[in-house]
């Protein structure tokens, strides 16, 4: 089955979402690769990927605010939600045409702007 | 001129790059805002957009990872490199078929990991 990248990215993000494991796991190539640069961690494979999320602790969901693909990649803005907490972050994706092969994350963290720029910018 | 999301976003990148500053500006809708999540800044306006990169201080240089994009939306994952610094960076784009009406900028930081990963995870 061929499919674009928007299709597999809006799949990933709900069947994470809904903890559909078997679901989710039909969506990433066999030895997919998942990259977290911020940590320099890395997964390799299928089965560890869906481990590290079926692991991962608390009522956390996703809910998706970008879902965008082409042929070879895909990208996701979402915000990700646990317990009273709530935060941006931000997914990449490769795909073969049928599943993911790579996905890289971003966890974006809050800091303070430097200065120089307050002529420009307002805060919220 | 009706263009699309790739388009735009590859074009944005090269030309901030180069600092082009009237062509990075046709790229932009007058009323484009610029929002920071992290940091809670936004920025108002065509104007403003483009002075607060033309001030943004240093020899940077923008190098595109991944340029995605549709007819309502884009995304672009870039190394960001100043003097000896370099970190990967993203941004989402809203655009309405000829210009750029928003963007959502994230700079990433590293952190170290949380503990529990350690059998799943390899470090780079």
């Amino acid at each position: 089955m061929v499919t674009d990248g928007k299709t597999l990215v809006a799949a990933f993000a709900e069947r994470l979402d809904l903890r559909d494991w078997s679901g989710f796991a039909e969506l990433l190539a066999p030895d997919v690769l998942y990259e977290l640069p911020q940590t320099r961690e890395r997964i390799r494979g299928r089965d560890r990927y869906v481990t590290f999320n079926a692991e991962y602790p608390g009522d956390w969901h996703i809910d998706p605010q970008v879902v965008i693909g082409d042929d070879a990649h895909g990208a996701l803005l979402f915000r990700w939600t646990l317990g009273g907490e709530s935060s941006l972050a931000v997914a990449f994706f490769e795909h073969d045409g049928s599943m993911i092969t790579k996905i890289t994350d971003f966890w974006p963290e809050p800091y303070d702007p430097p200065p120089g720029r307050e002529h420009l910018v307002e805060r919220w």
